[in-house]
């Protein structure tokens, strides 16, 4: 993918039958920019970045951000940050697809 | 602000009449994530970061990205990546106001 241009995330999803699908649309040392795309009940389980901050940001569905004792709803244009080293994760509730776009800083090696 | 917690951008948007608006949302030495907030006809100019990748996504409104000779149309929902160095920028050439996320990594020091 070229940059800069204009991306509608939508259009690179990229859905699996068995597990969340993932598609990254930039990456850098300082930063990687990508989708994660949950069919229904599909799920990304809780995990922890040491030394990265994450960025989700609900393109399409809902679902509910996973932290730890915590689920929390989320609807299409919400916003979490999950500073580094704090668990996190997505879980599909709803009945149609979710998309939430996904930015790690710095990018992973 | 506490992270991780759920944001809805546009609650937290900050509109001035006589140029953009700018509200942190998280900063880190890894990661900034911002909103610009545009009145119709207002405008961030062409500008570029060293070292520093850039990622805006429209949560709502229209206009244009602004690159070195050229401008792109911008829709809510379209993500536009400036590798470091880029020169890149947004007007709102749209009747209703204009909201874009803005995210830097590394964070500005």
């Amino acid at each position: 993918m070229d940059h800069p241009s204009v991306i509608r995330p939508a259009v690179h999803a990229s859905y699996h039958r068995d597990k969340m699908g993932k598609t990254t649309l930039f990456q850098s040392s300082r930063l990687l920019v990508g989708l994660n795309a949950f069919e229904p009940g599909q799920e990304h389980a809780l995990h922890a970045h040491a030394g990265m901050d994450k960025v989700y940001q609900v393109i399409e569905g809902e679902g509910v951000f996973l932290l730890e004792g915590r689920e929390l709803p989320m609807h299409a244009g919400d916003l979490l940050v999950a500073p580094e080293g704090v668990p996190h994760g997505v879980r599909n509730t709803g009945t149609e697809r979710l998309l939430v776009l996904a930015i790690l800083a710095p990018g992973p090696r």
